[in-house]
């Protein structure tokens, strides 16, 4: 029998048709969480995935879609405990018969208070892909997780800002008169260097990128570059408890991926990288086997 | 003879008829240079200053009108160096002939590269309020200044990007969710401590405003009071070599003012608080005195 996986974030819906080897199809829209009020996502849906129906269908969803403001609140689990659980299933009532919608709770952790929505389906992933591994996740994006994982429980993470500060420090901040396309490693090394030995001066650096642009023609792309080297470097400062010492494995996308695992090798330490949307099909796959159980 | 003073800023412009005694009116718009072209600038200037003009009138304007963006550049002073100086003004061609324009230029640092630009008149009016001060100024704002000053000269400064950060996190990230009007000096005080002790955990201390709004309802106004106080705290850990030790005064609004005098309290410090209008005013004036001789 058939089903759909969907992976609903603030900004994107996508959803695969899965036959019994992995996806057969594959469709997206931008109609994300944010952009929904709560009667338009089933409509949201039905777009993308109607051709797929086939009697009652399965749709497994995990991410935003079950926030408060998004389709129907899925209640967090708290930490510790295994990224996902068939019983914390959230079921959506649909006014199209054919659909048979859950949606995937995130975690919670009390203190520090931190919360996640689609990344505990990525780690469900990676350990249904690594079920040996005991260690540390590193989850870099809009909001970066760091997971630590033992036994198959997801016993600590935290969650660092460093994408949505890089987005709304280079295009909406002083600094975007100083950004431009374009890379520059050396730079992206030294602003990692800053920050790591000097996390306290980092809203001074941070400014240094216009200075550095208007008095010695600091180029663009290594003002860019510089000003994720930064945030990359505070993030790492930051989460020293949860790397120091231990096993890494990087779960994102290639380029952002790559960003930290050099970030990470300056430190001494290797880190392999899974491919975020493989990650979350498998955790979606895995949910689906014991949702049968 | 009667001259004008002129704060001319990114988002405001300000200016006033004076008198020998000083100001005898006042007006603003909000034609800041960010919303001007080269060639609105007079336009903008005469529908505030028209009725003041009586032949050919002095105006003296400092601020971002002199940026390479705004009506005509006035090149950086470097430091060390008084913080105006009448030979460093630059004159502004206009097509009404009763207009005598001439612009203050801004400071600027090397190493650390560092600019500023409408601080430093603060900074030349505080000296003419205070000629015998030798110590450190800090001007808190969209982009917070730390300026050194010893015998009437700019030592050296540093600016934080805090203010910005306050106004991007809390209107244009995630955590607009968690913010509300209103004030909470024990939250401030809160996420003061936890930057300046721990400044390297910043971006998760963060995200954490947000989950603690989520899972323990943590109070808007706490949340706002909170991370007001993580992003003085990391500046103020930044600007250690600035205040340890040192005699402190703070140029400023008076609210933001008190909370950095607030702030540094609690590292055993007493501020003064100076007036920031007052001091533009009195740096204008005593430009103008320079101007004269």
């Amino acid at each position: 029998m058939n089903w759909i996986a969907v992976d609903w974030g603030t900004s994107n819906l996508r959803a695969w048709a899965m036959g019994p080897d992995g996806p057969v199809a594959h469709g997206e829209s931008p109609k994300g969480m944010g952009k929904l009020a709560p009667h338009e996502f089933e409509a949201a849906l039905l777009e993308l995935v109607e051709p797929w129906l086939d009697g009652k269908t399965l749709v497994l969803a995990c991410g935003m879609v079950g926030a408060r403001q998004g389709w129907r609140e899925a209640t967090y689990r708290a930490v510790p405990c295994t990224p996902t659980d068939a019983l914390g299933l959230t079921r959506v009532e649909t006014t199209d018969p054919r659909l048979d919608v859950r949606i995937a709770p995130g975690l919670s952790q009390s203190r520090p208070a931190d919360v996640m929505r689609g990344e505990e389906t990525q780690l469900a992933g990676a350990l249904a892909l690594h079920p040996a591994f005991d260690g540390v996740f590193c989850l870099p994006g809009t909001h970066s997780k760091w997971a630590q994982v033992s036994a198959g429980e997801v016993t600590s993470f935290q969650t660092f800002m460093t994408g949505e500060l890089f987005a709304l420090l280079s295009t909406q901040s002083v600094l975007r008169h100083s950004m431009a396309e374009g890379w520059d490693d050396a730079a992206f090394d030294e602003g990692l260097s800053e920050a790591l030995s000097r996390p306290d001066r980092i809203a001074a650096r941070l400014f240094s990128l216009r200075a550095e642009g208007l008095l010695h023609a600091l180029p663009g792309a290594s003002a860019k570059a510089r000003l994720s080297g930064l945030l990359i470097g505070i993030e790492l400062a930051g989460a020293k408890p949860y790397w120091l010492g231990q096993q890494v494995k990087l779960i994102g996308a290639e380029k952002l991926s790559a960003s930290y695992a050099r970030a990470l090798a300056t430190q001494g330490l290797k880190a392999d990288t899974l491919d975020a949307t493989a990650c979350t099909l498998a955790g979606l796959a895995s949910l689906r086997l014991k949702l049968e159980k």
